[in-house]
C-alpha cells in the first residue's frame, strides 16, 4: 500500500528508479489507467516500455522531476511555442500511443498528451506542442472523426503551427489520410499522419522511429497531407507517402505501408533529420498560403468488392446509399454475362438501376495496383455505357470511397460527380503510370 | 469478293502469305468470328497477332497446310496422345485465347481448340491435346464454372493426361485456382492455370511465354494446383504459384500475379524447359496416386470488406447467406466501438446475430499480406469471443471465400466449420510466416 501511495506522488513524466531485488529499472513513469492497479509502467532509455508488478518493487525513487512545461491536469496540454519551426502533434490514438495491460497482455490506447510525449524522449519538447483529440483504435474511426481531425489540423496551422503530426492507428490510417487530402486544401506546410505497427513494449517497435521521422517530415520544406511510416527491414528510415496514394499492405510488418502507383514523396532518415525527396510531384512549403477547410461530406457511401458468384440481391441491397464504390476485378470488371452463359450471373442490371435512380457507381480495381480501363474489353465498355464512373483512374478503393463522400458533399448531378471523380483533385489520380517496384 | 472466297478455302491453322502492296505478312491463319468480315487475322512467327484489312490484300497464298491432326470441325478437338508425357490443355477463355476485333479494338475470347493451338506455334502438338470447355472472360465465371473445370481436369487425368493446363482469364484466375485446390485432391501431377495480361496482338504480350511455361510446368515433377504467370520485367521466366496462395495484384503489368505470404513453388525458364524449385512446400509427382474429385460446395457465401463508417444495415443485409467472409482491417478488425464513442458505429451486434443464427463469419485481412491475429488487441479478442473464425490464418480474402463455400458443402455445425476453416487443407494456411519480398 505504501508503494501505491508513493506512485501517486510521482507524476507521469517523472524520471524514476525501481529496485526489484537485484534488478533496477530507471525510466520515465507513464500514466496508469483507471482500475489498472498492481503494475507500474516505465519508458526505458532504450525507448521500450516495461510493466513491473508492484509486488516485486522494493524501492521506488524519484530521479528527476518532469519538465514543468508538461501540464498533467487534463486532456488538453499545450507546450509553449518555441522559436523556429513548431510542430503540433494531434494525438488520435492507435498503437503508437498505446499501453499494454500487463495483466492480460492486451493493448489499450493512451489518453493524455503527457503520456504521449513522455514516450518519445528523443523529441525535443521545445519544438513541439501536443494535444489529445481522440484515444481510440483506428478500426473504430468514422467519417465524422475525419472531419474533427481536419478541423483540428486546420486550427493548429491557423494558430501558428508550422507542421502537424497526427498520431493514428494503422488499421484505417490511409482512409483518414485520403479524406484529409480532400478536406484540407491550399496547405502551407506538411500534415503528417503516423502510427506504429508494433507497440513500444516490443524490442522491434517502430514507434519511436516513426514519430521522430514524422516530426522531421512536418518540419520539412514540403506541403500537403502525408503518411510517414517505417520503410525496409532496417531501422534507418521511414517513407513519406502522399496521403491519397498509400495503403496498408501487411498485417504485422513494420514496412507495411506502401505507395500505390507512385513513388513515395520522400524518404526520412530520422537520425540525421534528413529528408530525401523521391518524387517530382512534391509541393513546396508555402508560408504565405492560407489553408482552407472543406469538410462537406456525405458519408452515406458503400464500398464493396466484386467476386465470382456475386448475386443481384447483393447490389440491390445498396439502394439506400447515396453512392457506391465497387472494387471490380482486373481493369475494372464485374460479372455482366454478355454471352448469356447459363452458369453465370450478371449484376449489370442492378448496377444500372442504381445509376438510373441517381446513385453514382464508381469502379476501382481489387488488384490494388494499376489503373482502371473500361475500354480494353467489351465487358468494360458496357459498364462505361451504363454510366459507371472511374475510367482511367488509378486511385485505391479506399481513396475512391473517401473521395466519393467528399464529392457527394459538393455535387448532386451525376455528370458533375463523374467529372470531379475522374479529375485529379489532391494527387489521387496519376497522370501517367510510373513503373515502380511493388 | 474473290479475296473473301479464298480465305474460306484456307483453314484456321494453315500457314499463309499476304501481300499488301510492298508489304508481306506470313503467318498462321486464325479463325474469324461470325459477322467479323473485312479483316484477316494472322499469328506471326514472332508470336504476335496482326489484323489486316481485306481491302489492302493484293495476294493471299497458301504456304503450308495445317497439320492433319488438327480437327477443324467443332468445339471439341482432341489430338492423338503421343508417347511420353501428354499435357491436356483445357481452354476456358480469357485474354490468352482471345482475339481482337480490328474494327472496334475490343477483345473477344477464342472459341475453338484449333484457334488456341494455332496461336502457340512453339508448343509441340505431339505432346499436347486440347479441348475447349468455356470461351469466356473470367469476370463472368461463377462457382458453378469452377466445378465444371474441376470435373474436366479430373477426367483428363483419369484419361491418361500427365499434366493439365487450364487457360483462363486473369481477372478471377486465383479464385478458380483456390477453389480447385480444395476440389481436386490427391493429385498425381500438376494442374496449372495460365492466362495472359496482354493479348497476343501486342508487342509486349505475355501470352506465348505463359503458355509455354505452363506446359513445361505441367510436365514437371510436381503435383498440385498451380498458377503459372509471367515474372519480373524481362521475358525469360514465369513464376509457378501455389493455387491457394496467389493473387492478381496489378491491373496491367505482366508480372501482376504474386504469391501471398509464401515463396512461389518454382520458377519456370521456358526457353530451357527448366523448372527451378523455390519452395520447400512442393509436393512431388506421384504417378501412383488416384485423384479424388470433391466438388461439394455451397456457393451462397458473401465476401465483404470492412470500412470506416460501415453501417449495421450493411451486415444485416447478409442474413440470407449461408456464410460470410469479412476482410477486416489490420490484424483482423471491424468497428466495434467498445469505448462507446458517439461518433463511432459498431457492427459487432449484427455480426453476433449472424453467428447466433447459424451463419459462420470468417475474418481475413484487407491488407492482403500477413496473418490475422485476434489476440493482440482488445477489439480482436471481442471478435474471437463472439465466435468469429479465422484466428491465425494467413489466407487471402479470395481463398477464404472459396474455402468457406467448400467447407459449407461438407459441414453444417459451426464448431466443425471453424475447425476445418482454421486447419490447413490445401496449402492455404502457412504454418509459419516467411519473410518474403512483397
Amino acid at each position: 500500500m505504501a508503494k501505491a501511495k508513493k506512485e501517486e506522488i510521482f507524476s507521469p513524466g517523472d524520471k524514476v528508479r525501481l529496485v526489484c531485488g537485484k534488478e533496477e529499472y530507471e525510466g520515465i513513469l507513464l500514466p496508469r489507467k483507471d482500475g489498472d492497479t498492481g503494475f507500474i509502467t516505465l519508458k526505458l532509455p532504450s525507448g521500450y516500455n516495461i510493466g513491473v508488478s508492484q509486488a516485486r518493487v522494493d524501492k521506488f525513487e524519484l530521479v528527476e522531476k518532469a519538465s514543468a512545461k508538461v501540464d498533467s491536469s487534463g486532456a488538453k496540454t499545450t507546450l509553449p511555442q518555441p522559436e523556429g519551426k513548431t510542430v503540433s502533434i494531434i494525438a488520435c490514438g492507435g498503437t503508437i500511443a498505446s499501453r499494454i495491460d500487463y495483466k492480460t497482455g492486451a493493448v489499450y490506447p493512451a489518453t493524455t498528451p503527457e503520456e504521449l510525449l513522455a514516450s518519445f524522449p528523443k523529441i525535443d519538447p521545445a519544438t513541439v506542442r501536443a494535444k489529445t483529440l481522440f484515444s481510440m483504435l483506428s478500426e473504430d474511426m468514422s467519417p465524422e472523426h475525419w472531419m474533427e481531425i481536419a478541423k483540428a489540423a486546420h486550427a493548429e496551422i491557423k494558430d501558428g503551427a508550422q507542421g502537424v503530426v497526427i498520431t493514428h492507428g494503422t488499421d484505417t490510417m490511409t482512409y483518414t489520410s485520403s479524406a484529409l487530402s480532400f478536406m484540407l486544401q491550399n496547405l502551407p506546410c506538411p500534415v503528417v499522419l503516423t502510427g506504429s505497427q508494433r507497440s513500444s513494449d516490443r524490442g522491434s517497435s517502430d514507434s519511436a522511429i516513426n514519430m521522430q521521422s514524422a516530426v522531421t517530415a512536418a518540419k520539412s520544406d514540403l506541403s500537403g497531407v502525408f503518411v510517414c511510416m517505417h520503410e525496409g527491414m532496417s531501422d534507418d528510415r521511414c517513407a513519406l507517402h502522399f496521403g491519397a496514394k498509400v495503403r496498408k499492405m501487411h498485417t504485422t510488418r513494420r514496412d507495411a505501408f506502401r505507395s500505390i502507383n507512385v513513388m513515395p514523396a520522400a524518404r526520412i532518415f530520422h537520425s540525421q533529420n534528413n529528408v530525401e525527396k523521391l518524387s517530382d510531384h512534391c509541393s513546396p512549403r508555402r508560408p504565405e498560403a492560407k489553408p482552407t477547410l472543406d469538410t462537406k461530406m456525405n458519408p452515406n457511401v458503400a464500398l464493396i468488392y466484386s467476386f465470382p458468384g456475386i448475386q443481384p440481391k447483393f447490389i440491390e441491397s445498396l439502394s439506400s446509399y447515396d453512392g457506391v464504390v465497387i472494387a471490380g476485378t482486373g481493369l475494372g470488371h464485374i460479372p455482366i454475362n454478355r454471352s448469356k452463359d447459363k452458369l453465370s450471373t450478371s449484376i449489370l442490371e442492378p448496377v444500372k438501376k442504381l445509376i438510373d435512380s441517381g446513385i453514382p457507381v464508381v469502379l476501382t480495381s481489387q488488384c490494388i495496383y494499376g489503373r482502371v480501363d473500361m475500354n480494353v474489353y467489351a465487358n468494360g465498355r458496357a459498364l462505361r455505357e451504363a454510366g459507371v464512373i472511374g475510367h482511367m483512374c488509378d486511385f485505391t478503393p479506399e481513396c475512391a470511397y473517401t473521395k466519393l463522400m467528399w464529392v457527394l458533399g459538393h455535387e448532386k448531378k451525376q455528370d458533375k460527380i463523374q467529372k470531379l471523380m475522374e479529375t485529379n483533385l489532391a494527387g489521387e489520380i496519376s497522370e501517367r503510370s510510373e513503373i515502380i517496384p511493388y
